[in-house]
This record gives structure tokens, C-alpha cells and sequence, in this order.
């Protein structure tokens, strides 16, 4: 089931989405609306989008780092967080701006502390198509991420959820202008979805709605004005977004 | 003036607090509130706490880094945020949690891209102690800053801030069991806060409610099992917190 969030007559909502038929169904009133009617949102308004760095190993190498040990952890700003066609607006800081394709985990319910015994797939609500949308050079100058990551129109997110979906071993594919640059299968990951939930919870508590940003695969290059990059998740849809100066 | 938050009757409020008469007066219906009667929460709801590493000299000379060019930004997770008189806990994976004393500036609008023509602190709110609590060893480990500075518990603020203040040259002394291990001027920060609010903002949209920790003096150093930690700041208060297994 695709699930999203939305805005109408003043009021933000939650329903079912039918990209088949542009419609969403109100979770609320059962109300059928056209998307035309409606304006889409982020399908999560997340306290924090935790990341996960370095979690495929070809991209690991192709960056000149090694794989690591435990996930390495980053957040990325929630101003940066935007939406499906939304522009990807290229800072003047910044001469290399480059796409990170990735699935993306959003929390169903608080969790803190899992062991070995939970189910982290219990806590997970949905997941959707993710840009970690990266200032290469500033990323390198400043070391720590943050900066680099966090740039508003950084984090561009499908605008609805996919409940129902095997992440074992799904196909994770980004595009610019309609080339091929990165591809990997989440089954390649360092550090599978539900190890990662279990990890983080135990370093920090994780709240409904939170996004984790599982890792990028290898291919990750600069993008420029005009540009329209696509990230691409089997069983769940593409997320387009143009770069613009 | 002091300004807080706190529920009452189940609602939350904001208010002004009088720590001498330990009363806060409603904002909304201008009652009386005795403190005994409400449950102090943090002075702000950020979405969220920017910091900034480095920014007095003799604190990155100590840990062995030099003075930065720019502010070196990194952000705490949100979930870290806790109060006055909550216990700092030290996670099963750190064996040197650290305190770090800081003068917090609170967001009072959103700001974008300020200018050189722009007064940055029309746009502060207020300000606060903060302990920007630190797993050197975890730290020093991921080399990210996330995860050794964002355990639940380890961004415990005052709770309240003063909206009237000069920042420009105010004393923020921290100590652990009485006796002082950091003390620095706000005069010696590498970059003045006026100046962090109008980078920070070209760097990423600041909210209203956003934390900015402003750096810390030198003297950092390791907390243990019992230890009562206080960040007083001249003009402000004193926040202080135990240390617990």
C-alpha cells in the first residue's frame, strides 16, 4: 500500500495513494480526491534523518575509504527535506554537487534499545526513494558531513511510502538526464535494513516518522543546471527532481 | 526577561518565569503559577541544534586541532535534547563522556540567508546554558561528530532564556563537583554569534525554536558515575546535571 501525506482546504492529512489513478483516498472522510485537488507533502515529517555512510562497499572504494566496522552515522538537516519535483538548488558555496540514490526507512513507532529478540521490521512504517544530495568539495573541505548534506533542497523524498515490500533484494538505480550512473541491490548492503534500525535505536531513540537513509551504491557524479536527476527503487517508484543553479 | 514552556493541566504553555519567587505567569491567561504545580520543559521545541566545533581557540588546541577558517558546523540529533536536573546517562558504549559548557542561542524567526545588511539579532529569541555532552572516545572513533555527541541525554538545556542579554563579552564556566574545569569569555569566541546566525543562514534555513550551541572554552574532560556537572553563564543561570551509569 502506498500511503502519503497532504494538504487540503487548509488542513495537513494522511491517505491512500493511487498513482494509477492520481487519486488519495482521505484516511479520514474515505473522501476519493484527484492529486489535482490536493498538494502532495514529504510522507513524513521527521524529527531527524539519521544516514548511514559508506553502507555499499563498491561506494565505500570508489571515495577512497575503507568499509566500516559498525555503520557510520551522520545527519543531514531537517530544512533540507523536499519534495518529489521540487529543484535541487545548487548553493553558490558549492562547485560539486553530486546525487546519492537511496532506499529510505520511515519509523512506524518509537523505539530505543532493541535486542537481538525484537523484530526491527515491527517499527518500520514504509519506504520511499531518497536523494542524499551531497556538496562534494565542501563535504571534503569540512570533514563532518553535516554541511556539505545540508543545504535547503538537499534531501528530496518520493512523495508517498511503499507499507508492502521485501527490501532484501531490490534494485536501487539513479539517473541523470536519463543515463544510468549508480546501481546496486540492497541485498549488496554492508549493513541490511533491519540490522541498521536495531543499530541506531541503540545509539539514539528513534520517533515515529523518522527517516534513516540506508547508504548510497557506487556511481555517485556531479550534477549541473539543468540536469534531471531520478532515483529509481524497484516495487516502490521514482523520485525526480531537476538541479537548477 | 526569562521565558519558559511548561504543562499545565495537561496543555503545554509558555511563559515568564521569576526564579526568585520560583513562579512562572501564564502567557495566555496571565495566572500565577507556582513551579511546584507545573513540569518545566526545555525552553524550545527546535527542529534543530546546530553546532559549532572550535570556536575558542585554546579548546581546539587541546583536543589538537587548529582554529577553523570557517564555523565548523555539526548537528546533535533532536532526541538528545533534555532538561535541567535530568540525569546525563552514559551509554554501555563510551567510557569517556565529557562535558562540554556552551552558551546556546535560540532561533526567535526563521532566517534565510542574511546579509551583511541584515541584524542577526533581530532574529534571536533568547539565550540558555547548554551542555554539549560528549563519548570522546566514540568521537574520536567515527570521526563524525553524530553519534558520540547525540546519546539520548547528552544536550541537556537550562530551562529558560533570557531574552536580555550582551553576549558580546559574558563569562560561561563549567564545573563538575564544585570545581571549575572550563571557563572562557564569549569575547573569545573565534566567530561572535552575531556572525554564526548570518553563516549558519546560508548555509541552511534556521527555524524559529532552532538551537545553535556556540562553541566551548577549554578544559573538557571526563564525567563519571555520581558527578553533578553545572554550566553557569553570567547573565543566564546555572544548569546542572547529574552523571549515571
Amino acid at each position: 500500500m502506498k500511503i502519503c501525506r497532504f494538504e487540503y482546504q487548509g488542513k495537513v492529512k494522511t491517505g491512500v495513494f493511487e498513482p494509477e489513478y492520481s487519486k488519495v483516498i482521505d484516511d479520514e472522510t474515505k473522501e476519493v480526491l484527484s492529486v489535482s485537488k490536493i498538494k502532495m507533502l514529504a510522507p513524513t515529517n521527521p524529527t531527524k534523518i539519521v544516514c548511514v555512510g559508506r553502507n555499499y562497499a563498491e561506494h565505500a572504494a570508489e571515495l577512497g575509504n575503507e568499509v566500516p566496522k559498525e555503520p557510520l552515522l551522520f545527519l543531514k538537516a531537517n530544512s533540507s527535506l523536499s519534495l518529489h519535483e521540487e529543484n535541487i538548488i545548487i548553493p553558490p558555496q558549492s562547485n560539486q554537487v553530486e546525487h546519492e540514490g537511496e532506499l529510505a526507512v520511515i519509523i512506524g513507532k518509537k523505539c530505543k534499545n532493541l535486542t537481538e529478540n525484537d523484530n526491527p521490521f515491527e517499527y518500520i512504517k514504509g519506504y520511499t526513494c531518497l536523494n542524499d544530495v551531497t556538496a562534494r568539495d565542501i563535504q571534503r573541505k569540512d570533514v563532518q558531513f553535516t554541511r556539505g548534506k545540508s543545504f535547503d533542497t538537499f534531501c528530496p523524498v518520493l512523495n508517498y511510502l511503499e507499507t508492502d515490500l521485501d527490501v532484501s533484494d531490490i534494485k536501487v538505480q539513479t539517473r541523470v538526464n536519463g543515463i544510468v550512473k549508480q546501481e546496486g541491490q540492497t541485498s549488496q548492503m554492508v549493513f541490511p535494513v533491519d540490522f541498521l534500525v536495531l543499530y541506531i535505536s541503540n545509539q539514539m531513540t528513534l520517533n515515529e516518522g523518522d527517516i534513516i537513509a540506508t547508504g548510497t551504491p557506487s556511481g555517485v557524479s556531479k550534477m549541473v543546471d539543468g540536469d534531471i536527476c531520478e532515483v529509481e527503487i524497484e516495487g516502490i517508484g521514482i523520485l525526480k527532481n531537476k538541479i537548477v543553479n
